[in-house]
């Protein structure tokens, strides 16, 4: 479809910051004319919005590990964008790429944001969906905190909480893969199954369940080895009182304080005594390593070690939404909005190697 | 001198666990036979004992990295020996060794112990006091926090807390041997002379003066890139906030937690945000790169880059006071005891290279 099909560009705009929950009138939705490019540039023509939970800490009014968002601006988010047009001397049309697309349909890639846009390989085919999933940040979050920070031996036991969204179900089968022995804690019995059953993870634990502590103790007989961090609520602070010496903390996301209502912490003299590593880290930082990552997660799927899930919600007008969906553990897996009904057409193929 | 020429073993046994600070009520002066040696066993002659923070942990009713000293039990100590006797096939009269003597004036050596000690190369001869500083746990403490943890480049600026310990006192000036600014913090204006006049720290701080946050910030323009933790109290809480991105925290002590009235902890957020490492470590893991850390440390020292001083105590019985001694802020450097008054008699000479 070309850019010109349709007479403008749809963005949501930041228009006032939340307190706690986002709400619909935090944003407004406008309509831009559709860029004309100048030599240089390429138009970039948005398929897939990734919903991250950190999105929501960049509508705060302070700079995080990135500068806060603007009022007025278009909501910063990573996205999967297909070439529309180019007169980039680096883009062809048609070609796929990972970036910071911003919730909107149409946006322009020039040497002032390119190096936060990564080309996907062409000889990596899977549907778009799967692609948003694996090789956008979620997936690299996976791969990078248990492949670079946790460094899993085997026979390991790895906790991973928020386990059934999108990295902690893939990080608790990378762990499976590396030969650990794996617990997930999540928020309903139905994804309790859905990690167990589907995606092979040794245990899982509701923590909205009554006797959750006890629950999670009984999976974690030798203790704990890996306890990688999307939430940092109450299962986490108990999580914390049975690591095992040398244990390693990833510090992927705290999504039960994005809010403000609660502040995620340790104490320190655990942390000495026991020699635990506690390891924050940015996907971005690895930048260099992307490739690697994304030809072994898509190995892993091809051969079915790796199972994945997406929950598409269908429209640009829908990403507040989606994005709240996120904090109400709606979703399971990867969290994508769909901002054109055409986007889902590339073939499922084989992995072809270097 | 002989075992035999005394006819007894001064011990210093632990007979009530301290709460809060400890008072000498909380130890019993025993004096036990000096043992007799079996095949495969050898006689230690105690002659420095080594007075560390840890040490005050391992009293209370709770197991930590070590289990608790049980009542009744030679209270748990590192110090530095002499082989007095032996019927061991690999310890000769004559040879030093480092490892968990106890507060006590004889102890013995054999396969159940063996590993909790280590042999110092014969060829690096320096006065024993010396020995005891720098192969002992807190030059190691020093080395491997620097090195194997906190890998400074050159540029960085790292603080250190209790900059004029045992431990800080080296830390600090290997950050200077690695190209590091470096800032002190410490508890007295003549504490902080010493760190800059001695021992070449750019800046030093007394946590006691009226100003010292400002007085911190200033010297650290640029922000922290390494902390190096060795107290966990307000400075730390203030460090905490002054991080930059990917800085890192070496975990070495907890100095003013010890005594049980202030939990040190760390927010996640700004963890996760800044991308930091806070890492906990023990000597002990790192016992395989011991020759290696004794001969760079015994180096720059012949070199005159790393400067030490020792405090000395004098007698067994005064162990406990020395102890406090630690927490009061009372001690310059490495604080030791001196159990034998012809200890000290290694003469100082050039290290051999390997």
């Amino acid at each position: 479809m070309a850019a010109n099909d349709r007479r403008s560009n749809r963005q949501l705009l930041l228009t006032s910051r939340p307190t706690g929950r986002i709400t619909p009138g935090n944003f407004t939705l406008a309509e831009a004319p559709i860029p004309r490019l100048a030599d240089g540039q390429a138009l970039l023509k948005t398929l897939y919005l990734s919903i991250d939970p950190a999105m929501r800490s960049w509508m705060d009014d302070a700079d995080g590990y990135m500068p806060r968002i603007r009022l007025g601006e278009v909501v910063r988010s990573a996205g999967i964008a297909q070439v529309a047009e180019s007169c980039h001397p680096s883009f062809r049309s048609g070609e796929l790429v990972y970036g910071l697309t911003g919730w909107q349909e149409f946006s322009v890639i020039d040497n002032g944001n390119e190096s936060s846009f990564g080309k996907l390989p062409p000889d990596i085919s899977m549907p778009v969906r799967t692609l948003t999933n694996l090789a956008g940040a979620t997936g690299m979050a996976a791969y990078f905190g248990m492949c670079a920070i946790a460094r899993p031996q085997p026979g390991e036991t790895l906790v991973v909480t928020a386990a059934a969204g999108a990295v902690g179900s893939l990080a608790g089968q990378i762990g499976k893969i590396f030969g650990c022995r794996v617990t997930g804690v999540t928020s309903s019995d139905e994804k309790c199954r859905w990690l167990m059953e589907e995606l092979g993870f040794d245990a899982a634990v509701n923590y909205k369940s009554g006797n959750w502590r006890r629950a999670l103790e009984q999976t974690c007989p030798g203790g704990i080895d890996i306890l990688f961090e999307n939430a940092g609520g109450e299962a986490s602070d108990f999580i914390l009182t049975r690591l095992n010496s040398r244990a390693r903390i990833v510090l992927c996301g705290l999504i039960a304080s994005y809010h403000g209502e609660r502040q995620a912490r340790v104490f320190l003299a655990p942390v000495l005594m026991k020699r635990l590593r506690i390891e924050g880290f940015l996907v971005a930082d690895y930048a260099a390593r992307f490739d690697e990552a994304l030809r072994r997660l898509a190995r892993w799927t091809l051969d079915g070690r790796l199972q994945h899930r997406e929950t598409i919600v269908d429209g640009l007008e829908q990403a507040p939404a989606a994005l709240n969906l996120l904090f109400d553990g709606g979703n399971v897996g990867k969290l994508l909005v769909k901002t054109d009904t055409t986007a889902d057409v590339a073939p499922v193929a084989t992995l072809v190697e270097q």
